[in-house]
């Protein structure tokens, strides 16, 4: 329910995102609750069920609470959660007309209710930071359509791609991910208001009555029944996080393998200095961008455990829940940030990329050849023919197509297929695909 | 307890799935993986990639192969993977058309495609399950819209609830999760395609015609470009299916404890003997439902970190999945077959559920009985005379509303209120939400 | 590194252990860190690398710094780490002699060994907790020794037990684990310091020599070779975290099932009220027992994921480990403090243990009475006559023994076997055995 | 993309071990717990409570008991477990001493106990397999503790090491894995033995003398109690187990980095080969490594969940257990295999690392260089000089000491730092005290 695990003056800088890290705060859990609490004053009231002009006075009590810390904390001990104490507070506030605030509602209906609030504007933020790594990451797509590098498959260099290929590659499940968010938000996005244990008993035959008024107060959809221990859109929610998380991570995998000294074809732009190496310059946000998908993976699969929920509602799930899902939110928010600022700031060395291909003696060019030489032979005979003449290359440090040239009698247009940008396929379309 | 979670005489009639798991033997994964291999053909010959004529011996030699087992499994520990041993068999029995098996593919499109093609089985499997269950528990929730028992909330009884609301409360996530499995599907069910690095090289300017042929051949959509290395669909359904096995797992531990002798309100019709204790029948299928999730939590995230494969292809990530997917799958088609049969077996006791409640001294009408004096008196102050009331209730093991009913002067209907049936608010009504 | 997901007024007095958390704060984790830079100092001009009476004014610059944290924050963001800009402050602070700050060093020497020094205080604080616990429950089995109860499988009344052995069951996992990290410290508690790549090249042949000073100096052991990309210890540590509030969290689990109205054994003394229930007493301190055994398991297996750190140093498993370990070592203690003060508050109703007996029909007798009986008829014979009787008892409402008697004609002594404490077995040597 | 991870003739050979695998047959599963029964019908004899004689042949019934595999399924579908229907055939089998067969045991009791005995065997292999992966990789570090490569932090050429270092570096947490397997074996190599609640009940007074019997019989220790619901050590096991696929794991991954063609420092020795590519050679043996540490860190977590078990017996989390310990183990017998095949092929190309550090115009001396200068002013200065130099030797693609001798007066041997042999620390004694 709080912003965990951040909060450091020393890791945020780098962990967190201030932009998602400031709805998990103690205040925004307070405000968020206190928002239900006067939305549900409203929703009764109009619905004749508490005094009328006792909302007004409640919502004015609300926004004037000077919260007593020290006895919410003292209440989440108590009671498990700070409902009890929150609601205590805020009915001396809004006396005469406090025994009508929380009427009917329970606990976890509050927070519930308020933790998705706050998931609408996270999930809202992390929406608008997807279309803007989709967004810089596609110029590099469409700028670099016809930037030959090595493709590498099992850590080694494969076929000629491009990056504007590869590029393309981190977009598509981006895109992916915005269409599964826009399908999980109705689900995500409802009431959650039961009451003791989930059938509004305490409203008599006005339950329904007033939820309905309640989602409209809160703009959240009313679910067919109250959720307190189906926790699936949770759930989902969480695994949607984990899928981000994975996919930033595969981004910040390859960059973080681009970024050797070695292969150096592209570097994040991460500071990265050394405490001790002069000459150092390490992709940390790359870095960070694994670690979150490290953390929220973890934290996905706690999240599933702790969907099973006993009964009406179960406590031990539920308070899990409160350290598991912020976190991961969060997680999913600097992983983004860092993405976005990746795009920014992303070095692409075409010059290299040749080059790299070039000193592996343009072994990557070995299905070509194959392919080509097929024309005049069988492929498994042109296979074996190649493979032997790789074979001879990296031996003697030789070009395989040079190799090639001077083995084989075969009519090839070796020239044509020692640049590698006349192998790249299906490559360019794929890109137009995937920026459409 | 043995080496395989399926695949054991001994244990898999409870842990496994006949149903899923047939779409995961040996045999059913080389079947895909010549099916892909025989539309690869036909779809390369309608293009002119390869000779009019070779599909259909392709096909024939496929469909006659007498695979060499272990050469497969020897060419499984040479390349990391079947695809290259499997060709080769191929080749040889497809003669004299052999170079044309597998014309530009790679191994990976032939393993992901044919696991694709696999998952599309056996999620109609699992929607169906999920189909049935639904079915019999609306039957159940239709049945007992008037079955009261006692709602419990943090293990404790809360307030009245029916066993029909409980019901619909195991039902709505099932329903949603259909809803999920429809949205994840058109991600899912692709053609993987794209050669050696995701170019499609080996086919020039003829790759994304073939990819449109074969998808067409598989019935398949064409995913924007080869998703090699973009596993997010793959981790959608495995959180979909650790999803599902959560709900089910809900379901049993439920279950679980309503078998527990000292509640003995609902079970599960498990035969669940002892073998030391005559008088034992222990909820095993329930309990088959809670490892199933516990399972699938772990599984779910491993697939979240094997995500992050390497560039356009990378092999750890990958080899991780065959260890997790397929037993994922098999997991959640147990978990519903069994909710299926506990469905029909399902034995519920409505005198135990009203004795329950009886003998816990009515303590969970306290809520009704201080809003019923709420309209006596502030509904604080009501709360305190009622909790003073549930001591002295359970200090002399008597009935709360009688130790009320002595001690107040307020009018309150008593008589109804002392029946659970006059406090469930909308349960009916949520039944009716979720049932329609 | 620092305390995650906690530093939350609302939360933290049911979430946290400020006993442990306070040494995970960002005050905590400089402060290790200057310790250890002190350390190296004295340890270095000991073994005269830098010059005599440098280190004095170093501890002095350390002891005295007034850090600046933006600047550290801002270093965090450009470097992956704090150690940079907090060296540059304290280089700062120590002239003339800052060069001499830090001197051969790398950043994860100093990140590790300031962890590793806040690890040894906070396990040695989770260790006196495990025997206070210990402690506590100890008075419970021994003052429980005799007091009967049903013990239950697979969540069924099984035979009779007493509270004495389940105690004593929630004991021995916990001696088990003080023993585990007295096993686990010398692996744990030892020096990191590797300088730049682990060879500790800047410090020419000195390096070893200023090793063995540097662990004196910190009072931590020297391990074989500096363990940068070796985090096996950390790995073992975290497991033996998640081992822990396993245990507490089977503890925990245990009492929510005996807090259940119906059962009504024990109760764990938690206060836990309810904002709607006046009757309610929630177990909420047995629930965030089990909330903290499912937040360290998905957790742990994150940090074995995290540990696959590449080559001599890696960035991302080590950045991942400062969102797990410390939330982890945090979830520990809250789940020791509360086990502590379920400890001393544990509410054991003999009474209501051997009414839940009577309840059900003394059913659990059912093994004793066909023991009995097969001393006058094979065992299955006398099981299937139990089971029969079984059958008839709980039809009937009746005494699985009275059913026995009147059905019998094997002289069996009714009487004895009637009462539960009569078929306890070996549950006191058990306890003693626990106990000693 | 098989149904089980084991016991598919396609992936097998490259997932699964055979040795440890085969102790986890149904057959071996079966053995087990007829060993279990035999041992425990010799100790009830020798203790007076089963008749004189029968032991032997109940041993003769089960060494010859031809199993029904079909009855077995049937059982396990009916009880939850196998043991119910095998004690029956068993039973059958042992006529007419059938009813002293299993007397006073409970299912779990056998289940255990027969995991126990094989996880001791399996156990020993591993630990073997350990000792020989640390032999073969102590010939590594041991002939190369003089081939110079370039240390890696952060996926960045940091300082210089050692190939001899970095095996060692592999080596240490191997050995303190075996040293960790000592030290649970105690916990872990006991008894399981509680009848059906825990209490030995059935056996009277002579429970505690029939328990030492048995451990004696099954060269077990004895624990101070039955421990059903303590799974702390088969917990511990568990993350033994992951422990030790994370540090093979670790070593894979940096195999696989060192494969990278870029780099090729090291090959693994896989074959390897490509369905297209005829170039190819992946290392397909690290990357299962890599994939092993993946699943196993996720079964891991589950198995720490799965510990919640109720009361005194759980049923689904024990259940839960028999689909996540198997094959964990199994898994790391697949690593160890693995492992040592690559110990055993390993191509080190100490050619190449030279050439590796060249061809980054040895920037990795910076640190070296920057501590040489520090003997002529300050650190700092020294720092920034050689960061400066560090830039412009790459912007010319200059040998960084080429780049400083030219730009500095200093008096600093030059030729004898260019070769970074010179710049090794401490590495070769930290090798030495790996392997003492």
């Amino acid at each position: 329910m709080t912003s965990a695990p951040f909060g450091s003056r020393l890791l945020d800088p780098l962990l967190s995102d201030p932009q998602t890290s400031a709805l998990f705060t103690d205040r925004a859990a307070l405000e968020a609750m206190l928002q239900f609490e006067v939305a549900l004053a409203r929703a009764e009231e109009s619905c004749g069920v508490i005094p009328p002009g006792c909302a007004r006075d409640i919502a004015d009590a609300a926004r004037t609470l000077d919260p007593d810390w020290n006895a919410l904390g003292a209440g989440v001990q108590q009671a498990g959660h700070p409902v009890t104490a929150l609601v205590k507070q805020l009915r001396a506030a809004a006396a005469p007309w406090g025994e009508y605030v929380h009427w009917g509602a329970t606990s976890q209906d509050v927070i519930d209710s308020a933790l998705v609030i706050r998931l609408r504007e996270a999930l809202a933020g992390l929406d608008a930071r997807l279309e803007a790594v989709i967004a810089r990451f596609s110029q590099h797509a469409a700028a670099h359509r016809g930037t030959v590098m090595a493709g590498r498959t099992r850590s080694r260099q494969a076929v000629p791609t491009t990056f504007g290929l590869k590029a393309a590659g981190w977009i598509a499940p981006l895109k992916r991910h915005r269409r599964r968010l826009a399908e999980l938000r109705p689900r995500l996005l409802v009431l959650q208001f039961g009451g003791a244990a989930g059938t509004l008993a305490a409203l008599g035959d006005r339950g329904l009555a007033v939820s309905e008024a309640l989602a409209k107060e809160l703009d959240l959809a009313l679910p067919p029944m109250p959720w307190h221990s189906q926790r699936d859109s949770f759930g989902e929610a969480a695994a949607w996080l984990a899928l981000v998380t994975a996919s930033t991570g595969k981004m910040g995998r390859d960059l973080t393998l681009l970024a050797q000294d070695e292969i150096a074809e592209v570097h994040d732009g991460s500071a990265g200095g050394s405490s001790t190496m002069p000459q150092k310059s390490n992709p940390v946000l790359s870095e960070v961008l694994v670690a979150a998908a490290t953390v929220n993976a973890g934290l996905s699969a706690s999240m599933q455990q702790a969907a099973l929920q006993e009964h009406e509602r179960g406590g031990s799930g539920w308070t899990a829940e409160w350290l598991l899902l912020p976190q991961m939110t969060i997680l999913a928010g600097t992983a983004l940030r860092h993405a976005e600022t990746i795009g920014g700031a992303l070095d692409v060395r075409a010059e290299r990329m040749r080059r790299n291909i070039d000193a592996a003696g343009g072994l990557l060019l070995a299905e070509a050849a194959a392919f080509a030489l097929a024309a005049h032979m069988p492929l498994q005979q042109a296979q074996a023919l190649v493979a032997q003449a790789c074979r001879e290359a990296s031996a003697a440090g030789r070009s395989l197509i040079e190799v090639l040239r001077a083995s084989s009698t075969a009519s090839v247009d070796w020239d044509r297929l020692r640049d590698p940008a006349n192998s790249l396929g299906a490559a360019d379309a794929f890109i137009g695909r995937v920026l459409e």
